[in-house]
């Protein structure tokens, strides 16, 4: 007999893995969403083996639950729905925090539901289900927070689907560290592409900017309330990883006014090497 | 008869515009360089119709000289050999501070030699020719700042030059106008990469790096002797730049802080709005 994914959420994320996990061995892809149009272009587009807007009607037989809503709606899923889910049912999600996640889940699901926290480390600037694509999480990190009591079967399925999905790097760790680290990876490059546009003559610069803008920048065009969560729910880590931002440029701003032309050439090696240190793959070919 | 351009400095940029500039109609392309490795690696790949060392046996025919070197080099090779250059020629050049550059083609260049400030704002993180390729300036945006005499039959030269090479929107600006606009568009850009990668413990947080890490951070390994330079000769616009973002990060981080959700949720709606009002096309595809 076939399992069942569920996957709850069509938007971006769950719309593409929805996409990218159709055909996985052995499971039936099952979406689910509250929108009538996203559900109609999900049918259309036959994103999903089945789609439904009756949650629970569909959750008591998942095998795989994919929690693919903002934060807040995940932990909210978690409090309505979480003891709808079968004893022995493995559920994840695809959010970029995940202290609040895993607390709502240990929280509200029965004894006997696995919860392993992920986070891919894939996106667009775009959302919803009409800017999603089954190749999204091609060459994606992606990132578990398990919790200590998961099962070695529920792991392994876990790294299977990322496989199916493309995905190359997973990093295990826990919800403290995982918050911590996408502070800085992540949440802050969205602060500084806000910080860069936040300028009323934005527009003025127009035609005169290259690679670099674009690619500090593009992020800026973001989902408001997805990202107000993201910041909400992780504020201290964020915080610190600020400070520390604004010191470093505090500290390329004085070296550059004193005019110590060698003091420059020096801090210059010294961030550059490092950023040369982690040899990362070349640029992003997000279309 | 053919006329002749003359590219002094096959490095990335001047590497792949001599390759992007072959076959430009009733022109032959002649590429100059001191280093015997990027002659013969040149030679070796017909980088350029021509290719010499000798910069002085050539630079009097040429019709067109591109000068192709750092901001400093090219101060001094107009100082060194500007009285080579024929009444009548056209000498541009493709860095990315325009008021020395234009000061010293005002002070070296015979009367009679036009001189029309040219930036291409294109690039990769890597340089040397062995990274050069000729479609690097499709879709690129070029900002031209002529001399307040320089021909209408230049300028239309410089206009099918940078059409050739695929270019897609010319600005013309003053000297003073470019430098402190790119000092917010490139400048900064490459002082919050090196910045955020400014961290001893930036390899900490490999695995857990997304598009947005890649795309801001990209420009930070970058040519060390070049980007002292750009910053040294532009050095009050780009502490200018700076301190306002040092102050938008400053107002992030305050209201971050403060907890207000409602204040949050309006300053990332201001600061995407202006972001998305800029309509930029998609990411950066640069190989």
């Amino acid at each position: 007999m076939m399992g069942k994914i569920v996957i709850v959420g069509l938007g971006l994320i769950g719309g593409s893995m929805a996409m990218g996990l159709k055909g996985f061995p052995q499971f039936q892809v099952i979406g689910v969403d509250k929108s009538v149009e996203t559900l109609d272009f999900a049918k259309k587009n036959g994103v999903a083996d089945q789609v439904t807007a009756d949650v629970a009607a569909v959750l008591p037989e998942a095998d795989v639950v994919i929690l693919a809503l903002h934060p807040q709606g995940i932990v909210d899923f978690l409090a309505q729905y979480g003891n709808h889910i079968k004893v022995g049912a493995l559920v994840t999600d695809v959010c970029g925090v995940k202290g609040a996640v895993m607390e709502a889940a240990q929280k509200y699901l029965p004894k006997g539901v696995d919860f392993i926290g992920c986070h891919p480390m894939a996106g667009t600037e775009f959302s919803g289900i009409t800017n999603a694509f089954p190749t999204l999480f091609q060459g994606a990190h992606f990132i578990f927070t398990p919790r200590e009591d998961s099962t070695p079967n529920h792991i392994q399925l876990m790294e299977q689907l990322v496989a199916f999905l493309g995905g190359e790097q997973i990093s295990v760790t826990t919800p403290e560290d995982h918050d911590q680290k996408i502070a800085y990876t992540s949440q802050m490059m969205h602060v500084i592409a806000l910080a860069v546009c936040d300028d009323p003559n934005l527009l003025a610069i127009k035609g005169f900017e290259g690679s670099s803008f674009r690619g500090c920048t593009r992020v800026a065009a973001l989902d408001v309330p997805l990202w107000e969560q993201l910041f909400h729910m992780n504020t201290p880590a964020l915080l610190s990883v600020t400070d520390t931002l604004i010191e470093n440029l505090q500290s390329y701003r004085e070296t550059l006014a004193s005019g110590d032309r060698e003091a420059l050439t020096q801090k210059l090696t010294k961030s550059s090497n490092l950023k040369k240190s982690m040899a990362l793959p070349g640029p992003d070919l997000l279309q």
